[in-house]
This record gives C-alpha cells, structure tokens and sequence, in this order.
C-alpha cells in the first residue's frame, strides 16, 4: 500500500505524515506544510491528471486532512475525465457539505482508492472516554448536556458540529463559518458567562470527511469568549496537539472532557 | 374587562394602547415609552403589592409586550405573598425562556387575570399568507423551506425563533441573543450572502409570551447583513411599524413574504 494525503489547511497533514510515508496532494490555491514529503500538485478542474499521477506513484490509499473550501471550477481547464464527471461533481456541489464530501470519497472508491479516516491512520489523535484536563462541575456536565441535545436534534439536517452552553441559556450553534467564529460571536455577545463548548461529529456523519478538531487555538479561543468548559466526543474529535492543547486548558482554567 | 400591558422595552406596548384604554405596569429598571397611559410601578419582588394595585383599578385582563430581561431578585425586598411564591418562581427561573414565561402566565391566571396574546389585541399586526415586499426567487424560497427545517428540529428543545440560510447553508441560528445579534455575525463572517432570514415562533409556542417580532430595524439589519430577503410566519409574528418596514423593504431590496 503507498498512501497519498489530500492536504487541507493547517496541521494535520504534517501530523498524519508520522503515521508513516505518503505523498501530499496539494490543490491549487491550498496553503499546506510539506514538511519534506513529495507533493503531487492538482487542479480541481483536471481530477484525471490526478489520478494517473496517483497510479504513476502506486498510490492506492488516500486520508483526505484538514480545510478545504469550496472549489471555484474554471470550464475553460476542464480535462476529459473531469468533464465526463461533471454531473456527478455538480449534483454534490447543490448538497449540504457532508453531501458533498461523501459524493467526492465515493467518487474517489469507484476510482479504486480506499480513502482512510485520519484517525486511522493516527488513532492517538482522538481521546477516550473521561477527564483531559481539569474536573468538569454539575452546572457544565448539565450545559454540556443540553448542547449535545441541540447537535443531536440538529444532525440529521447535516448542521452543526459543536454549540454553546451557559447555565442551561443556549449562547451559540455552530454554522458555516465554524468553531473560532462562534466563539467570538458568544465572546462578544456574552462575555464571562462561564459556558461549555462541545465539539461532536454530526450524528451518522462519515469520520473520513470533516473531521471536528480542537487544538490550542480552540482552547485559548474559548478561555478568550469566557468560556470554563470544553466537551468532546470520544473517539469522535481529532485533538491536534495534546501537549499544547492540556497546557493552554491548565494555563486558562478550561475543563476538558470527552464523553460517548 | 379593564385591562394592564405589562411593559417591556421597545414599541410594542405602545402600539398596543391604540387597541383600547389599558393601564402599563412598569417593572423597575425596564424603560418604557408610556405614550400618556396611567401607569402602575412594580418590582418583582413586591408581586404582592403588584396584584392588589392591578385588582384596585379593576384590572381583569393582561398582555405581556415587549423585550423584558430575567429579573435579579432582592431577597430583603419581598413581600409576603411573593415570599410564598418564590419556590414556584425559583423552579420557572431554571427553565428555559419559555419555561419561564410560561410559568409567569400560569401564575397570573391562577391570580385570577386573563392572559391575551399582542396579536389578540391587534390582528392587524401580525400578516396573512403571502407576498409583503418584492418576490422571492426559487432559490430563497428553497433557502427559507431549509432554515425552517432547522428551526423545527430546534423548537421541541426550546431554541430558535431564526435561522439564516444562503445558497443552502446555513449561516446562522438565533440563540438567546436575539435576531439583532445573529443578522451581525453574518453580516460580519459572510457579508453579500443574498441569503434569507426565516423567523416564526417556535413550534408549539405559547404566543401570549416573547412573540417574535420583525420591525424597520430588522429589515435594515437584514439588508445590511448582505441578506436578500426575509420569511414570517403567517399569523405568528408581529409586525411592527408595517409601513416603514414596506418602505425599508422597497427602499433596500430584501423581499418579504409570510408562510403558514
């Protein structure tokens, strides 16, 4: 098996290069960190480019890691392959973005890929059940709770990957436009109300695709929005950076917790 | 029937004073526009003294109107008969916004008043089905039929008056900090969207309390936000200021419409 990693913004490529060689595709107008691995660069509009470049490199196995957005297609640059796909990628495209994520790994099987979760590849990467960091109260065990409910409540719409909680007050759901920007919205809007961020998969989403992730930026953007508590999803987050992540919540007197 | 607008913030008692002659009771720190009315001051802790100046007028029949925030108590400023309500009181305080309204309105019938809802008093200021301002695209029209999907998976947990949808995803859902403060975070994360604003009571909602409401604010927050257009609920949310917020509509082309 040779792997190639479909390299989104931020960290977790270089992470998933531990886990053993691979080669990084990078698309055109994504900023990655190589970290000295081969790079295959791509094009949204020429997929059959990238695919012979995969099976030139006996690369059978593909772990799509970090953000991507949206691709803008320029028609003018389409190649056969692409264009022949275009009804396929254009019906995913009108889809919520877990539609659109599951259409491309299905696009990428009937290819002949196997396309792998990154916590396969780096198991050590999500957290068990229990206590990270600090000891979580009754107050923001019952908050936690009441922001799982809402998640639940909203999954099937395929929205919403983590909420916030204050003294049972619902303070923020998570849209679009992600974790950091909700926590400013709450940090603006209601500062100091000691409230609990959970972090959850959306329910029956695929873990190969849109991973939630916290990281010491997470945490320090919760302590920042007057935040006490984060909950996460065991076996359901990627926490990048553990070290950094426990010294930033010991550092800011954030419990961190993950619950089933 | 003699009846009391128990007053919060905003124009909404006002415009109910045009229903009839009724008296506004006052709560301390809640400022009102009294518009001439007799006006009855109260505190929440002196519920007691509150009932018997309502009985002494006559007052048989209340309307809640209005923004009212959730009281803070002095405890050495009860009178005896909200010394005696204060476990029921303290048990609504725990639950949700409505919960706790509710409970308010359970309360005051037990008390012996009737409790009207703002549109009971003034049917004309809610809309029927159909177009208000401009006409909506298929493409807002399906934007709105998926922020109400998400706004009826969030009503059973008692969240959510609005959503705000663009191009299918969604951008936005009200969280306790209101319409005002959700049309903002989208106007600042994703400003030109073109995305629309459902807003409708939740489901099930009991509309003698904290009925939604859209004015000429909301229609300028919602073209400043980059949004094209804005859905009501037919029958189930105020409409203040109808003119100026037809005027506004017009004036910054967002299209209105109201479903059931």
């Amino acid at each position: 098996m040779a792997r190639a990693i479909i390299a989104g913004a931020g960290t977790l490529p270089a992470l998933l290069l531990k886990a053993g060689p691979a080669h990084l595709v990078a698309f055109e107008g994504v900023e990655i960190t190589c970290g000295g691995a081969p790079v295959i660069p791509a094009r949204f509009e020429q997929l059959g480019h990238l695919f012979g470049a995969l099976r030139a490199e006996g690369i059978d196995e593909l772990c799509l890691a970090g953000a991507m957005s949206r691709p803008r297609f320029d028609p003018s640059a389409l190649d056969e392959e692409t264009k022949a796909l275009m009804p396929r990628l254009m019906a995913a495209m009108g889809q919520g973005d877990d539609g659109l994520l599951s259409s491309v790994i299905s696009l990428l099987e009937d290819e002949g890929f196997a396309v792998r979760a990154a916590h396969e590849l780096r198991p050590d990467l999500v957290a068990g059940e229990g206590g990270l960091a600090g000891i979580p109260t009754e107050r923001q065990l019952a908050d936690a709770a009441r922001a799982r409910a809402v998640l639940a409540a909203l999954g099937p719409l395929d929205v919403g990957q983590g909420a916030i909680v204050a003294s049972g007050q619902v303070l923020g759901i998570e849209t679009l436009q992600g974790t950091d920007a909700m926590l400013d919205f709450v940090g603006r809007t209601r500062p100091g109300s000691r409230g609990v961020l959970v972090k959850r998969p959306k329910r029956g989403q695929d873990l190969r695709v849109d991973m939630p992730v916290i990281g010491p930026d997470t945490v320090r953007g919760a302590a920042d929005a007057g935040l006490a508590g984060i909950e996460i999803a065991a076996g359901g987050v990627l926490l990048l950076e553990r070290r950094a992540v426990l010294a930033e919540a010991e550092a800011r007197d954030v419990a961190i917790w993950a619950t089933p």
